[in-house]
């Protein structure tokens, strides 16, 4: 019974702890254009777009993975904060920052359990593996799709060019080639309507 | 390739359309108190925590099927809005209009996938699954701790008492008993704290 309680304490703890997420805004609107959205909220579209897109995956995926891997692969993002991805300086110590922060959050948890998941978050940012891979799919597509409808976003805030985003977006068409074609075809539209700059 | 677009362009009007539960505001506060909690941050916290907190279901559970559930739960409020657990009133209507949001919004999809993701709504809503009973478990266990931790939250806003909360609480003790003592344990000292009236 106190293995128990120890063990439950720790997960409740991380449990608290991951709430912040839901104070980390990210750089895009959520889609009626009224504010930031926010990591929680990131995650759990993602998460959606796993379950109603995976038959675009070109490998097979385990979707309880590639789940588990969407869920969790913003929440070093509490102590690291969120970097925007068309930041080339921000970016240098990127990796270092959310090292550290996997570190303390993900070891809250009782350690076979915060070993599990950190190991998925490594996983998710190495992509090698299929899951990997279509979860990194997903992660430009969903941003993605959220700048076109909200008049360019982003991309207009920041002066974001076709060609960044073009080759942010190569990975879509290489793991889910049905999902980089619509891509392709929105980014030319994009183009056309003057909501991404050429 | 004409179906293949036909489908797509099905899943993205979805994929786009469940975007608005990031507007839809329940009554708990999140953990810093700063402001209410949306159903798109609820459902990924839930998610969360069935991944962190499987090994206490009473049944074994298939994890992919308890996080499906839980990550579509709530998408039906898009239409229906979210009726406050403790609220008699409003409950009398709930079915009814919640029915018809899961027909228009589960609708948008391709019809075996819309059929598929219904399915597992009406069954979290039935409650007669091992996946539904825990993902019940989970939708009790997250707002307790949030109410607990900021100092009463909705219990005091809405003058809650712990009858009430004990009552809608029962199914955590039923079905993850480690659960329902820690949620036990907490009650009294909430009572104690004289953050929920007796």
């Amino acid at each position: 019974m106190e293995q128990v309680a120890k063990r439950l304490t720790q997960q409740i703890s991380f449990i608290l702890e991951i709430d912040q997420l839901k104070q980390i805004y990210r750089q895009n609107l959520i889609l009626d254009g009224s504010r930031r959205e926010n990591d929680a909220e990131h995650s759990w579209h993602l998460a959606m777009m796993a379950v109603v897109l995976q038959e675009y995956a070109s490998e097979p995926v385990d979707l309880s993975r590639v789940l588990q891997m969407v869920l969790l692969h913003d929440i070093v993002e509490i102590d690291a904060g969120d970097t925007f991805c068309y930041d080339v300086q921000a970016g240098l110590d990127k990796h270092e920052r959310e090292q550290k922060a996997a570190k303390r959050i993900f070891g809250l948890l009782p350690s076979d359990q915060g070993e599990e998941l950190k190991n998925l978050w490594l996983e998710f940012e190495a992509g090698e593996s299929p899951e990997a891979r279509f979860a990194a799919v997903l992660d430009r597509l969903q941003p993605f799709l959220n700048n076109y409808h909200t008049e360019g976003g982003t991309w207009r805030i920041h002066g974001v060019g076709s060609e960044q985003v073009q080759k942010r977006m190569e990975p879509i068409g290489i793991n889910a080639p049905a999902l980089g074609a619509y891509v392709e075809k929105l980014l030319e539209e994009a183009i056309a309507q003057g909501i991404l700059r050429k």
